[in-house]
């Protein structure tokens, strides 16, 4: 570790951590959790934007890693430091530096968490509205590296589309800024964009300033039950179809609904169901009755609206979710936290396509997540110790991607791909595609210093 | 011109064309005309991805530049040869591939006119929502290369916000996929948002995966009057402020009404006006109160709203309003016909401090333009002939720019830099930004064949 000791000449000692316990809670995050061993030499806390500088620049002139660290939230082994060095933990840098309600506009540091954004905001009467599910435990900094999606991005799309200027360090320590603080820009490349969802692979982001909207006047939520799987996705796909304005549509399937029953005690029915929220100024009953409709050509059982603090406790569960399906039997193990998203009208099909593979593999696959995204979030679940049924889930697990990409969806709708969908750049993109992309890396990280390791295949082997 | 011969190895010899009149069209765009000898040393015209990719092989072989053009109409000279080599014109490659209405999805090649694209899903109920006053005379393939935007900006974005999937050709020839089919996605770069606004300088774009919308069923037009230009800039900041759901909100001042009334033959009143639209499935009525409303508390003079098609002719006036104050008066020069944006807060007093130019230097300046994004197009209109007004018309016109850099604002809203805003560029990015700007082309095109002298300030001296 004392081959560390320079970084103190870039950053005040303190903000300097190389004892074990410091160094062995950056080492993984939640995808990675017992699988890898990537403990960094070093975690540096910055505190200003030179300080970022500084630790990259020397980093940079050494040949020493830095993988940028939020909250270790991440799910494809994102800000897990596979080539160790430093692992550079943005979370002491969580000012909220300034807000213009008039401009719709909040400038934060990376370190603030998404619901901290809200709450900044709220008396404004304003919202940031792509946050995701995790908001209240992920950063912005984290959000943008991975241009994460929520519930609202039906609506509202992702956190990328709603960030007007960023600030990064560069590679070589340089400061820029990318983006404008007006709303439309055509004024040189889109770098600020190039940076969202690159995962701090090409800079590190200081400051974001984001695009804020108000709060709808009219908020309703609610929760239909179908008698069948089909029904349901059928449903969502006909909802987004006919384009009723729903600001959340989530699919939650049985297996997923008795998993949450049983590590949350709640008491959901045993059928595939559908989550939604209607956001409006006026009219809101007229996309609650609209939606109604669109439920009722697909058969649904029941159909429960109501306003929107008694909606609170179906998103509290919704968002709890990803935990419960992970957690609820002791005995099964989760083969990866998967994420696909393929075109609406391929929607149901894959829905059934996974469910399918379930039912004849015997293998639960609990499914949920963002429907009118054509998001899907699944969990292929084995018995514990169990090598052979291991292999055999991943196998599962990667025909769900494959099945994805031949319909023309994405390997990854808001997770990223860090270190688990590597092995799918190449399909996806095509050889010519991740090579663009590489030539961009190489570009501006000519000594890769910055999260090697993650995005591309060919950057070393699957440590997962 | 034989050494162009070179041309026919890579497509069949009737798609170049080497003759004057050919080459002398391409020579030139709106910006330009007049201004500039640019004739390229020949004229291709691809009709398929494998001869754009054949041509730009050849010449990235032979170090002859490439110069995508497509309809001509840039406003920066975007598509001008400066370089001379090849213009490569994309206006064969005109048609739609596929249109998939559930998808909310269309492919069309780049030489598609925009309102082809709406002409083509008007029968599925759906349109293309950001298309920029040009639609009728401008390509997508242009479009895509400047991020346009349009009078629709200010409530459904750009039109790289509708861009789900690109094929691209890079330099060096290769064919690659950029973006994906699925609405959402977090892999790998954002190579697709890249492209988007490079204006040619990165790749040639070869086929372009539109996102779509369902017509509102609610459409209704209408024109607001004031006494003051103050009145009319503050109404509309409020709206913004406010967030009354606008579809389109555009300031046209008196001058400009006044240049219309004399070239148009229009009856505009000789005052301030805010054109505005209204888009809703429902109570579009309570969103026209609301507008009132605002407006009432800035002194509205009038505020008439009709149907849609009874505000047709507005909006027909207000996409020849940008031809009719070049037009009006013979004697009169345009410097050039800018855009700039700002911060919304910063609206108001950036439309007062053009007026106050023009009273000062008594040099008339129309201004107009999508206001509701802080968006202003501005003509600085001197004397025929007159060097000594043309140098002072051009100081008040970088004046103007200048201010919208001073307030946080961007040197171009939604022309693209082309030549005419290159000089800007180290002033709003930084020196560091724009030398980030210029790692990635240099990565992506290392022998600089694609439109070489635009976007970069240290490309050869202006020639406008």
């Amino acid at each position: 570790m004392s081959e560390m000791g320079f970084l103190t000449d870039a950053v005040d000692g303190s903000k300097v951590k190389l004892g074990d316990g410091e160094r062995d809670r950056h080492a993984n995050d939640w995808a990675t959790e017992g699988r890898v061993e990537a403990t960094p030499d070093a975690v540096v806390y910055p505190t200003t934007t030179e300080d970022v500088s500084n630790v990259v620049a020397v980093c940079d002139e050494r040949g020493v890693p830095v993988t940028p660290y939020a909250a270790g939230t991440g799910l494809e082994g994102n800000a897990v430091p596979v080539r160790r060095g430093v692992s550079l933990d943005m979370t002491e840098m969580d000012a909220v530096l300034d807000v213009r309600p008039d401009d719709f506009q909040i400038d934060v540091e990376p370190g603030v968490y998404g619901s901290a954004v809200n709450e900044a905001v709220e008396g404004d009467g304003l919202f940031f509205p792509p946050l995701p599910s995790s908001g209240s435990i992920s950063t912005i900094g984290g959000m943008v590296a991975n241009d994460a999606g929520g519930m609202g991005t039906v609506r509202y799309g992702k956190v990328g589309d709603w960030i007007d200027e960023l600030e990064v360090v560069l590679a070589d320590g340089r400061i820029v800024e990318f983006g404008s603080k007006a709303k439309k820009t055509s004024s040189g490349y889109r770098m600020r964009d190039l940076i969202v969802g690159s995962e701090g692979t090409l800079g590190v982001v200081t400051r974001a300033t984001l695009r804020l909207k108000g709060i709808p006047e009219q908020i309703r939520g609610g929760r239909a039950t179908f008698d069948s799987l089909d029904d349901a996705a059928g449903a969502v796909f006909d909802a987004v179809r006919s384009e009723v304005d729903v600001a959340k549509i989530e699919l939650v399937d049985a297996t997923a609904a008795s998993m949450a029953n049983s590590y949350l005690g709640t008491d959901l029915p045993d059928a595939p169901m559908v989550f939604v929220e209607f956001h409006a100024n006026h009219g809101v009953e007229r996309e609650v009755g609209f939606a109604r409709s669109v439920f009722e050509a697909h058969d649904v059982a029941s159909f429960e609206v109501g306003a929107d603090d008694e909606a609170d406790e179906l998103w509290e569960l919704r968002r709890e979710l990803g935990v419960a399906v992970r957690s609820a039997n002791p005995s099964l193990e989760p083969v990866h936290a998967g994420d696909i998203a393929v075109p609406i009208t391929e929607y149901p099909d894959t829905v059934r396509y996974i469910k399918e593979l379930s039912e004849e593999h015997g293998v639960p696959i609990p499914c949920f997540g963002h429907a009118g995204d054509g998001n899907i979030h699944y969990l292929v679940l084995v018995e514990e110790g169990d090598d052979e049924a291991m292999r055999e889930g991943v196998e599962l697990y990667e025909k769900v991607v494959e099945h994805a990409l031949e319909v023309g969806g994405t390997c990854t709708g808001e997770h990223g791909i860090g270190l688990g969908k590597r092995k799918f750049m190449g399909r996806e993109h095509g050889e010519g595609g991740v090579r663009a992309m590489r030539t961009v890396k190489d570009a501006l990280d000519p000594n890769g210093t910055l999260n090697p390791g993650k995005v591309f295949p060919d950057d070393g082997e699957d440590p997962l």
